[in-house]
């Protein structure tokens, strides 16, 4: 092999190495001591939805903990533990099926960790959301990073702040 | 322990155990000889979608090899052994939040599963569906267990004749 070739070969290696790197960089956590749930995409489906007035679509999904709340049904309070994530799109009509509504751009990921000690000040939930698929947190502070969160949950302060209610599934067979 | 104590605990014990072997049963194939996907429930997200013609919304879930498909881009075709899930519910207004549709009753789990040589003569790929909470197989024989299946999906048999495009998510961290 050429000189010429062993040093492109090497630079290739550096940069595939730090490509890898960047993607595989963990998002940092938010302003108000969230750290970013690893392995979300793992989580289990509780619900979906469509905000018409958002125009968005959302798919709900939860821990083990959340989801062995959901079969149990004790989802008022969830246990310690819980944790509950909301994908956001915005909302298209697909091209072959013009009445579906399906996701289109990614707009964030937003999550609810219920510790009713550690966050007894915020409803019992830590707050937190990041944004893109660059997932940059929300909030430039610890209240902004979840005050407007709780504004908008508290007409569900009744069902435990979380305004998913799990969707009807057959029961998993174990 | 009386005698009554002890017969009345061992009446409970059988008929614990006979609703646990109840709710454990794995359903009936379908008629094409499909075998139930025991464990859907854990498999990841893929999409979501609100059928406003059919009033009802969808989650959209793929197994190990479909996920990895759509983080490669190769899902036209799809590889042998991807497997698609759509779970079905009837479409209601959120009490707590009205321009929000979300699950009402679960209508059915439905499937495409991926061989191109095992069903050849079925656009390259096993379609089943299972009904109803209580999980009964659809289609009174084989060729009306999927036939319908095919007809529905006739437009996008361009894209691998499924009309779910994977909804843009952040790359996930290994």
């Amino acid at each position: 092999m050429s000189k010429t070739a062993l040093v492109t070969l090497g630079l290739v290696s550096v940069l595939s190495s730090s490509v890898f790197a960047e993607e595989n960089k963990v998002p940092e956590p938010t302003a108000n001591g969230i750290a970013f749930p690893v392995n979300y995409q793992d989580w289990d489906i509780v619900s979906v939805s469509h905000r018409e007035d958002h125009k968005s679509v959302r798919a709900i999904i939860g821990n083990k903990i959340a989801v062995e709340a959901v079969e149990k049904g004790q989802t008022n309070p969830w246990p310690d533990g819980a944790a509950l994530g909301k994908l956001v799109w915005k909302a298209r009509h697909d091209e072959h099926w013009k009445p579906a509504v399906v996701p289109g751009e990614f707009i964030h990921a937003e999550f609810m960790f219920k510790d009713a000690e550690k966050w007894k000040d915020t409803a019992g939930w830590g707050w937190a959301r990041w944004l893109g698929t660059e997932q940059k947190p929300f909030g430039k502070d610890a209240a902004s990073a979840h005050s407007s969160c709780i504004a908008c949950h508290t007409p569900v302060k009744n069902q435990d702040w979380v305004f998913t209610k799990p969707a009807i599934l057959p029961k998993r067979i174990r």
